[in-house]
């Protein structure tokens, strides 16, 4: 019997704004991977969307970023190891603080926007995010692109890994993702998307946009949330996984 | 035998910015403060702080604020009970990171500036800090203005409190502190302000800007580092209170 | 013949964020208020909205704010009158930077938020924001509830002035605003909304919650860009100014 | 006869956080370039910096910066040429406004930190830098490292350039600064800082790390006023200048 996790960025709102990643996407994911102030996600942001998350037994993760509100953590920054150690323990205990008083348990961490790219390939980065989960709480999980850089530092500071792969984005041959400003590179077919899941969970490949397979092995699917067609994709997964009888849960910590 | 806690405030620096309150007081008190990002305290600066009071075997309170850097915390804001709530716990999450990190406890919880003086008068909002401190973690202990309203919320939610008095500020007939812009507020001579800190500890007593005396029953006595002269005043009395033989120890936890 | 000016808050998105009042409502007005950073408002949503306010031929305004953006310029902040100068001086200029990139020219400067509300109130705080516009450039019109201590304190400044009501809130018989918490408080139906202008600009009155009329004597009509209705109560608006041949037109600078 | 300017960053306080670029240092110097709130400063430093240096008849330059008042502007970040015209404009319009209320003339612009040395190699952003300050005032002057894309940029815009050159930084035989993480890249030695600058001022040349001699055309001269020795050196400097008669002068505006 087949299992996969589906994980989904959540409470990118700040102040009175609000973006499409609505709590209402909790009902169809196992993983909410959840803003802690620094790309998004005010207190006020993070205690709803933790309460939210904890109602709806969805595994709850630290999504930590560079400090950049107004790039929304997608600009590249270049900060020290150091910096990035001390950046990322802050936004995990600030976040911790929500999920502690909910009465709930904090299951991962997964770094947001340019920090997930920059740890992705820089093994001094991926260690210090390493090193911040590890010494906060080693049982909690790190969510990382498979075959990164970070997956290899949490695994080799102890800790479980979940290596991810993207339901709405094309492939390239060499295992890579095709690069956003590639025609093609997201894909908005819901049908198209579904097929990507199935085929990931069950086959461990991916037909890529030049139209051969690869190998890929992931323990946890990413539904990009501020995608124009979100909602409908991760409803739609959620009906396929249950008529395919493919379990949806989050990976177990230790 | 005699036994008191001295409180310092600590890591309000920020950035490539430092303040007087270095971490050489640390070896002169028995509770920091420190800042947690708000009016003060960057990571880094939260990081290397909170090492060094963990080294030093002082106890380490959380010092929460406003979201006002460029006011320090200072300028009164009107969040509601509800943002005063989701603030305070954000900020105690974030700081209590650093100290699991370094395999310390936190110990308490003090507001800071502006937020420390609505709170002493509203009690809506020392509910909410309060409310904040208990569903994180119900041992730690809240520093407040002695018979202040959030000594008292504090107590009603079943937490331990230290009632706080002030080593270097003068007192009214009323048992308030004279106001800064009152000349005499603030006891610049370091003579005066241990003489204050015997009176309050051993005779529950402090002589008024008026010369009356009057009763001030204190669990911890408060030193501003950030004024003028701060660490002579702290050296001063830390050799006052072991020539006095009286103990300096923080609070015990449950 | 009839003349008013309808003026609405504009570029009150922060990077990734937006909210409803969209670049399409320029098209209704003769008068926008841009947010210049502290409330709303980053240089990438200052320069598109000028550019478009330009294009548009609309009267462009700096809406400046308390810092919080956190909590969108909402929150009473206690801010001294020095302080309220420059907070206000910094960003006129950062606004008027962008209109002089556009070969454009700044018209006015309406407060934003608690800062309005404030400032309506408190001689100090609305003398602090006259005296910096007045430094700035003495041609810019100062829009401030009608008869409020804005209004009087921008008058002595030597500076023209624009009374400002609201097309869609209720008012009270002493002319007063319906506070928000009272039913009935935001005019929603479309219908009335366009009543209660033709009201104020042709008989320079309205009709209070509890039915009676008032006297209200009116520069410019304010459409409350976030309410739900704004788009439609804005076109439906517009067309009837038009059917009722009253001018829709900024007022005019010395 | 000779003449030169010397430029000096200023206004780098923020809240109630100072550094060691007093106001005082403006007595000796020609050139100010202030801080606009993006790396540091706030609207009240920067109002009392700019007041002063109009007081002192120095050149008030804009010293904008990427976003980051954790890092102080000193980390790279990949905004786009558009961004880093867009928060360029922002910085130049909101420290302008203290000029003109200050009844001043702004007569530069040197970008900070990451944003300087970032556009000294990338053209792109060099271009965007040279943009923003032709199209708020096409008579301010770029300041620029000698031989930069920003000094070649600012050229093809039409502007006036400022070419600069450092009185404490050891040089590289082929022109460039030695990296700070190289022994001696920092001069401490006054005596060597003042031959340095007269070197530069008199032969338009400097001694390198290696001993070489090589040809340096300067406009104007850095003194790092955050460096340890900032205020001594500037003190030495301008003693030096006028014993041996040579002008202190900012560069002339169109």
């Amino acid at each position: 019997m087949h299992q996969i996790d589906i994980n989904c960025d959540m409470g990118e709102g700040f102040g009175i704004y609000s973006t499409g990643n609505s709590i209402a996407m909790l009902d169809y994911v196992s993983s909410a991977n959840i803003a802690c102030g620094y790309h998004a996600g005010d207190p006020a942001v993070m205690h709803e969307t933790v309460q939210a998350a904890i109602q709806k037994n969805v595994a709850i993760g630290a999504h930590p970023s560079f400090p950049d509100l107004q790039g929304f953590g997608r600009r590249n920054m270049t900060l020290s190891p150091q910096e990035v150690f001390q950046v990322t323990l802050y936004q995990i205990g600030a976040l911790a603080a929500f999920v502690i008083a909910g009465k709930g348990r904090l299951h991962h961490v997964k770094p947001h926007g340019a920090l997930y790219n920059m740890a992705s390939v820089n093994r001094q980065l991926a260690d210090a995010i390493a090193t911040a989960v590890a010494v906060y709480d080693p049982s909690l999980i790190v969510y990382g692109l498979a075959g990164s850089e970070l997956i290899i530092a949490a695994g080799k500071a102890g800790l479980r890994v979940a290596a991810e792969a993207f339901a709405d984005r094309a492939y390239q041959a060499n295992g890579l993702l095709c690069p956003r400003t590639q025609k093609g590179a997201v894909i908005d077919d819901s049908n198209e998307v579904e097929r990507q899941v199935l085929s990931i969970v069950r086959d461990q490949s991916v037909t890529t946009a030049e139209g051969s397979s690869i190998q890929i092995k992931a323990d946890t699917i990413c539904i990009h949330s501020d995608s124009l067609h979100a909602f409908e994709h991760v409803k739609g997964i959620h009906k396929k996984l249950k008529a395919e009888n493919i379990i949806l849960k989050a990976p177990a910590q230790k």
